[in-house]
């Protein structure tokens, strides 16, 4: 089933005790640039640095007492971790995290700090090892993305940034496994009928791009050579269906506009912005000329980085 | 004439339409961390980076069109510079900033950026070079801080606070020159008599602290070696007068404690904070022990910086 804009709203209704409201925020210098007004959603400034709190939390609440008694689990070792073992937290049950061995420090360190199980395993078993934990513990897996409780979720963003600025022409999203543009997607479709919705996705893994030109859902990329870490995933099902429906479409963007603009987010907006997480803004510089007098949403969706990326972009 | 309460009322209808309203953030992390709630004052998304641009904005739209015509000018490179030149740019009049040679770029560039005259001069001539060019241009002075409509203007960001977040027990801001803390004194003296106002002064340059501890105004530390390059200036006399009359007091913090917090604004709050501006947080937990149970407003002075401390602040 595929969420409905009454999904999100039962979820912003759901979560709002649990989550920031983030700010909006806006830049004289960039309307300047490209001639227009550009609203930034600051979802790097939600809990756990990541719009991801606003997903995970609806799917935990969402959980029969039963479901929730196994506690929750995932293989993810990025944000959508963290954010599921705040969500656990919240509720007050376990959460398991399958993580590989060489998964950077500060993620670790992240995932236990809210209190959540962590697991090991060698990079290549992380789904076998996941569905023995879960087998053992009775947990139910709670995936980043391909789950519709977790886009009404995502959509959460999009409507508050809606109810701040109803007036937007263009609205845009990072895109990765698709859960936040396809919840954005659901969002803007009833709230703001006719607008143009953007996901913006780097060049280097732009699986996404190319499924919504065949029509067909593309493979993740191989190894790819990204600064967007967080953008790695295919995207998922449940979204690429969603975004195939209402025609949504893709921008895609260079590694150096992706570090350009996690830079001015840096420097001149004093904001803390994952590359990932600025693919939006480096979406708008692209499509600048189609922009010029409109009014542009951007979702800036998180801000968990180790600042190894700035000095990449301070070389030119 | 010092500034009254009524001075800061008029300073915040004054500059509205010029300033930003900042966001008020709060830390789950940092509230448990201290046992209190603490609300940040978020001066480092303000114009130009830094509440010098509520004082500059307040002094220039007060001048008179005499006053004005002749444009104004300062021999601050720091922070007031470019708050100054943006106020001058927003009244159409000329700016003059006299900087020495070795200007860091960044700021010659940010200077530049809003229209200002830059001469440049040694480090040592700029009093000599700057009261010349006041004579050749019949311009206005604007002093960064020793100024009654500056100090007004500066005082308006805590009557925001208070707005937003009324039932405050303490007050804590950095303290320079003493504009910021005196503004804020006056601020706070008529909407929360009894409040408890803190500045935030680092160990490495602490003659406001002496001058509170002495009732003499001591002269500012020479050569010291600080990350707080926002704050190597003595406290002036109109500060000084405003901080002893209302017994204001000073809390030192050191080094390592303005890295930490500077850090802790970056990784955790997702906030580029300057260490200058960082110094709030570094009082807050410095007085831990008597802020338990209570609420606590922060002002986060500014957000220019060049991230050269980032490595040391990560090597413990």
């Amino acid at each position: 089933m595929l969420p409905t804009f009454d999904d999100v709203c039962a979820a912003s209704e759901r979560i709002a005790p649990y989550v920031q409201r983030t700010p909006v925020m806006t830049s004289a210098t960039l309307d300047r640039e490209v001639d227009g007004r550009v609203f930034f959603k600051c979802e790097n400034l939600q809990k756990v640095g990541a719009f991801k709190a606003r997903g995970a939390l609806n799917t935990v609440l969402s959980l029969s007492n039963g479901e929730a008694e196994g506690g929750v689990i995932t293989h993810s070792s990025g944000n959508h971790a963290a954010a599921l073992a705040y969500a656990a937290a919240i509720r007050g049950i376990p959460c398991t995290v399958v993580m590989p061995d060489d998964a950077p420090a500060v993620k670790v360190t992240a995932v236990r700090g809210y209190g959540a199980d962590i697991v090991f395993c060698k990079q290549n078993e992380r789904e076998t090892v996941c569905h023995r934990e879960m087998q053992i513990r009775g947990s139910t897996l709670v995936h980043p993305f391909d789950d519709s409780r977790v886009v009404a979720g995502q959509g959460t963003a999009a409507l508050e940034l809606f109810e701040e600025v109803p007036d937007l022409d263009v609205v845009i999203a990072p895109i990765g496994g698709g859960g936040l543009l396809s919840g954005t997607t659901v969002a803007a479709a009833a709230v703001r009928p006719g607008i143009r919705v953007v996901g913006a996705e780097p060049e280097a893994v732009d699986d996404a791009y190319r499924s919504l030109q065949t029509g067909v859902r593309q493979p993740r990329v191989p190894n790819p050579t990204t600064w967007a870490d967080g953008l790695l995933t295919g995207v998922g099902e449940i979204p690429f269906e969603i975004l195939t429906a209402a025609g949504t479409e893709i921008v895609t963007v260079t590694e150096r506009a992706l570090l350009e603009a996690a830079l001015f987010h840096l420097e001149r907006m004093k904001l803390v912005v994952e590359p990932s997480g600025a693919a939006g803004l480096a979406a708008v510089r692209a499509i600048a000329d189609e922009v010029r007098g409109l009014q542009v949403g951007v979702i800036i969706s998180g801000g968990n980085t180790d600042f190894r990326w700035l000095e990449a972009a301070r070389t030119q």
